[in-house]
């Protein structure tokens, strides 16, 4: 059974509302909408960088550096990798279709480019697995103890997964298009839920290396270095805080192909047109994404 | 600035689109799609079940048992509070809306219901909390220091801003609809995030709890203690999943206050009724939430 696309059911209909005060109050809310989401954006790049800028500091300042010898500096690729690789470019490619800017760009180059940084988180991540099970083996420590082992290896492996997936559904043209429509509400919670999932694996490895790795003093004591990869773990859970946030708004979505595509129609005469042209980047151009892109007529539904 | 009332766009629209083809296909998503949602809750509610059973377990079989005395036994009504408490029932509060049996029961009451559970879960944690302080205070172990007790906390009193927010504005009953609506993307994003962030603290609580209180055999030798509680974790990010999946899939939300009071009229004639009589409790009574329970529709939107 096939669903009914939805534009049949409702680009018609909404578009003969377009009225002079609706696409005024649609303008307003589109800018205002921009504003925030350029605000949340700088926000999770900002504490990106400065976790990034963390780790790098945890590991040269406080700890051996980086190496590839079999040792603790060998062992410190792991965090780092985590952190650059598994943690902010899965960031950035989770809402890498939210820039406003590139909706002028094809949906298959940022399908590629959706794909291709997790494809690099994913290799930032083997090489960080390979890094800890090479330190482990060369110390005689046992692999695979801890929970956050078992946590961290099923994101990886459901990661795995998920590329595989996606690239075979979304990015190989035979796919047909009723099974890319079934599959991606999954695509998008596992997405997710796999994001979430690694920060949370990441908490348990600082709270582990913190408690193994300071002695005299000791985590309990809070010296400068527990603290300061306190802070990290913080920064962490907001820069997924605010990923999370600005993957879930629905009036920050791509709007459709079909929105993008075609030349602005609407029921509303000149002042609808108008609004075509002004709220660019956020568009609504008075069809089915109109509603969506402001967001609060969305969510006004329950509150009562 | 007010939003027109969603009701307006849509409602009549859709209802002249209610056919008998259209009818059909959506009882036949209806039911479908209630199979699919006793089978998560299902799944939710045994996991949390097992989850709680593993708790108790650890703290009877392998750990010191319950008690108020300063010592290990007091200890062990934290990990026992935030399972039983601060995650299964918070996240029963969470989807308790979703439950298809109470869309017959006022608003108002699911809303106290929702706000009683939370409220106990909260007491829960808040009890958790003393016992660990308790402990640390009388054994002379600092508290605050660790990733934990931050991130932790953090989530308490977040969690208790959320109460408080929420109880103001959605059930003192001067609260203008316009605050209610406005906020009410905020009230469910900061509660599926809380939530989140309290299991990824109870996963960082089982690794500390696990490198200190495992001595010979130590965490790393991987005693039956070691790989029972590793379980235990496991079983948490499940039960967070499920309830998260809950949450967020839009065909299993309430129906709006609107759709659960009128009486049913659509454009269909017998067919369209027929549909509202067979499909609840999944109801798509053809007005503006027939599209929304539907889901597959809503998300067929980006798939190319």
């Amino acid at each position: 059974m096939t669903s009914p696309p939805n534009s049949q059911l409702e680009i018609p209909q909404i578009t003969s509302f377009i009225n002079p005060v609706l696409a005024f109050a649609l303008l307003e809310m589109a800018m205002e909408n921009f504003k925030q989401f350029l605000f949340a954006l700088s926000a999770a790049v900002t504490v990106g960088f400065i976790s990034i800028i963390f780790v790098l500091r945890w590991v040269f300042y406080f700890k051996e550096g980086l190496a590839w010898d079999g040792g603790l500096a060998e062992f410190n690729w792991h965090p780092v990798l985590i952190v650059t690789g598994f943690i902010f470019l899965q960031g950035i490619a989770i809402i890498v279709y939210r820039l406003p800017w590139t909706w002028k760009c094809s949906k298959l180059m940022m399908k590629f480019i959706h794909a291709g940084l997790n494809i690099l988180a994913f290799i930032f991540a083997a090489i960080s697995l390979v890094a800890v099970f090479d330190f482990h083996n060369t110390k005689n420590i046992p692999n695979m103890y801890s929970l956050h082992s078992w946590v961290g290896l099923a994101a990886v492996i459901l990661y795995s997964l998920q590329l595989v997936l996606g690239v075979c559904i979304y990015l190989i043209p035979i796919t047909p298009t009723y099974l890319r429509a079934a599959f991606m509400p999954l695509h998008i919670y596992s997405g997710l839920f796999i994001f979430t999932s690694v920060i949370a694996t990441a908490l348990m490895g600082i709270t582990e290396k913190l408690i193994f790795g300071l002695k005299d003093p000791s985590y309990k004591d809070s010296p400068p270095e527990a603290t300061f990869v306190n802070v990290l773990g913080v920064l962490m859970v907001i820069f997924g805080g605010i990923i999370l946030w600005i993957a879930t708004r629905p009036s920050w979505k791509r709007p459709s192909e079909q929105v993008l595509r075609s030349p602005p129609t609407n029921g509303g005469g000149s002042v609808g047109t108008k609004v075509s042209q002004q709220t660019d980047p956020i568009d609504p151009k008075g069809n089915g994404d109109a509603r969506r892109r402001s967001g609060k007529l969305e969510d006004s539904g329950q509150v009562n």
